[in-house]
């Protein structure tokens, strides 16, 4: 780990559309990690005050500025109570990215003001590595056995993911092609994980 | 009423810190015009969701960025939902000045970052008529019975009231001495809604 004599932790982050695996994934990476000092977080979520934002997220379809900013809100909460002060690693179920590709890509929110506030949330809370699990919309429902999203259609699960693959071009991410089975995800994941000797 | 023919509300915005009679003056004003078409709404709140973000907002003393970005959605979700389409008047206990003033002025967040924030949320959806009832916060806390505000001391207020006198001078509010009975205070709020043709 390169950053243990700095003041934030070293943060993982999962992004992908549901169905991707990518809970399956950070599951299986915090129980390698286990021995360490390690965080399992998700968004919007984590805290009381975000379990309660994410409820109301789930509740009914809200317009995307109230999402947004719901959103927002629940990642300021959680890093404010989970990630300042703390050294050791965290494991993030979505992060700044899931905005992005959710709020802007698939709901046209203005990419540069969402990550004008992304920025001001996170402050010196960047991401370390990012993995994004990437999978056709069409399978990612069918492994969650329906036609469609909750919320919303193919169409829109489309754009969020050619959102995340523009995304993962500008930040470097980790792109992995999330339609292999489960321990062929998992090797690759722990390859780079060994390579920036979070694993050994 | 200059503005019938737009798209959006007749937007009539109180402002001032806890105890200055702000919803004592809005009730009044709203039984004056009862007549017309109107609606008396609040900040947080108005909406199932609002009222949500409300209670998490009042439930515990939360970081002034969470604050921001809860507040901020219930803004949303508020005008999504009640300015949208609405062309009569719309009278706002709170609204986006008290965001300046509390969050900015107050806690100390970045006065231009929440200005964007407002632009954004608000769109077209900006005041016609902004009261300020300014109060000495010693006298307000003293009307309200408490030593202090439930969340936040004298010198934070202090910074909330100064605040709101600034941005009474930027965006030429109209201010009033709310240390004056309640009936001068109507008296000088009917006087300027007569001179926008609001009351007849």
């Amino acid at each position: 780990m390169e950053n243990t004599t700095t003041q934030k932790p070293y943060i993982i982050v999962f992004e992908g559309i549901d169905g991707s695996g990518k809970s399956t994934q950070i599951n299986i990476v915090y129980e390698l990690l286990k021995d360490k000092n390690v965080k399992l977080l998700r968004e919007p979520g984590s805290t009381e005050i975000g379990e309660k934002i994410r409820d109301i997220l789930k509740s009914q379809k809200l317009d995307p500025k109230t999402q947004t900013f719901l959103i927002e809100a629940s990642r300021a909460h959680m890093i404010e109570n989970h990630l300042k002060g703390f050294k050791g690693i965290v494991l993030l179920d979505r992060f700044i990215y899931s905005t992005i590709a959710y709020q802007g890509y698939g709901f046209g929110i203005d990419i540069s003001f969402l990550k004008t506030l992304n920025d001001f949330v996170c402050d010196i809370y960047t991401p370390d590595i990012v993995f994004l699990l990437d999978i056709d919309p069409k399978t990612a429902l069918k492994r969650l056995k329906r036609e469609k999203d909750v919320f919303e259609n193919l169409d829109f699960l489309k754009r969020v993911r050619d959102g995340y693959l523009e995304l993962a071009k500008e930040y470097s991410f980790y792109t992995i092609d999330a339609s292999k089975n489960v321990e062929a995800i998992t090797d690759e994941i722990t390859a780079v994980l060994k390579q920036h000797g979070i694993l050994s």
